[in-house]
């Protein structure tokens, strides 16, 4: 068995599904919970995600030998602070934070010896659905999850790490850390950005009510993340806010050259531009 | 029944949706398929979408009592001129463009007498896909669609054309040419131009393979309608440019403020828009 006891702070939908195929795969002899909102760690014992829970987090994470923390970015800096003291010499940490230089900069600043016990990690999986409840069992299964180690990781620690998460059923990948920062900037932070931005834009129209009336599958669908959690989105976009505005940046140049070629009634370039952006779509999304 | 012979020009998605729904609900003694893609209309017939196909188009509308124009919004102007000298005096003529100004504009100029019996339709109903092969016979349940008539429609020329949809499931809501093309331009157009535009950028970052392998499920839903067809919304940008520019213009102040926000570490601000947007997305679109 990979872990003995292993502590998920913030049993929601990454956590949970975690807990749940780490249950399934037989790779933990005991999940114990950890988080704030007591009714859902009751929900998670129904469900069987976890074996039982901790509402202290100092002592939650007591005689773990793996402790995943899957709270909102804005928290994991007081969770380290918290859990440093009382770690097991040996005790892995880790973390699912969808940006990692600034989790990086929070363990340095308060994870003391463990520095080299922490590997960031980050499973490119989620929904826009949150708590226990949205947590399933094969989430991970063939998605990736991307780790950041650091120069002091040990190598053990990261080995377990790789190893509880392609027990999942995920594909591990190794990354530099600013090089995840601005590939998920540009990936997942501006989309959600600008769902969100859309979303707040036509909820301020007078005529408001006959546009979502008229909404067809296509918004639908380009809106869904505007309904992702606010709190970790909001984090996220302060944490990973350097990468996040780059990338804004050049997404800005786009569209003004588009909103001027549209002005100026430049088909080639409206239709140039289109078929560029369909190509790329069809060729590296399917 | 109430159709003895449809011409439907374009037997694409839409027009193709539409032919298998009325043969199914026994409206239309023949329909007429009409393009410029004889593959596309030779499969139509073997998929019984169509009984039979002519891809002259004056000689397509020959004896038609109904003609449904489903092509690019660029190509009506010019189908409008060649079919208007050989039109039945009765012949009622109907559309499905996207943006409904501009195809007024062009029955004004083009239909002569026949504007009484032109009645501008869009079904709120479409896919990234496209051609026959991705027509469906339930393509318009539960969908609505939008009739903009002008002052001179002709009564019985819009009751047909409200029986017409209605006969595919849809719901039939009258609306103003304007209102329209505001309306579609903040739900449609717009998302339609982001998702195009925000995928063109990614896909000129250095980092482009990286960006994509590394895109999750929120990616692929936010960017499906970048899939679309570039020829069709290049139209539509075009023709419906007043209307999409102004919500733009909305837009564009709004993620400017979002990007200060963030810039400026507001973590009120940022808060309170992602809540304000998640509350509204969940309110009505659901």
């Amino acid at each position: 068995m990979l872990i003995q006891r292993l502590t998920v702070i913030g049993v929601g939908l990454i956590g949970g599904s975690l807990a749940r195929a780490l249950k399934q795969a037989n790779q933990c002899a005991e999940i114990v919970g950890c988080g704030r909102n007591v009714e859902n760690l009751e929900q998670a014992v129904e469900l069987k995600v976890i074996d039982r829970y901790e509402t202290n987090l100092a002592i939650a994470v007591q005689g773990a030998d793996v402790v995943v923390i899957a709270v909102p970015l804005g928290t994991i800096a007081k969770t380290f602070s918290v859990i440093q003291p009382v770690l097991q010499p040996q005790a892995i940490v880790t973390d699912v934070g969808s940006a990692k230089a600034c989790v990086v900069a929070d363990a340095r600043q308060y994870l003391g010896d463990h520095l080299s016990h922490f590997v960031p990690g980050h499973p490119i999986a989620g929904s826009e659905k949150t708590g226990v409840i949205a947590s399933k069992v094969d989430l991970f299964v063939k998605r990736r999850v991307i780790l950041t180690p650091l120069a002091e990781t040990n190598q053990n620690a990261y080995a377990t790490i790789c190893k509880m998460w392609q027990a999942t059923g995920a594909e591990v990948v190794e990354m530099a850390i600013a090089h995840h920062d601005k590939v998920l900037a540009a990936t997942s932070h501006l989309p959600h950005l600008l769902a969100y931005s859309l979303v707040d834009t036509l909820a301020q129209m007078e005529t408001k009510s006959e546009v979502f009336r008229f909404a067809a599958g296509g918004f639908r669908d380009f809106t869904r993340i505007a309904a992702s959690d606010p709190q970790m989105w909001h984090d996220i976009c302060l944490a990973n806010k350097d990468a996040l505005l780059e990338v804004l940046q050049l997404f800005n140049q786009d569209l003004q050259q588009l909103t001027q070629a549209i002005a100026e009634n430049d088909s080639p370039m409206v239709m140039d531009m289109f078929k560029r952006a369909k190509a790329a779509r069809d060729k590296f999304v399917g």
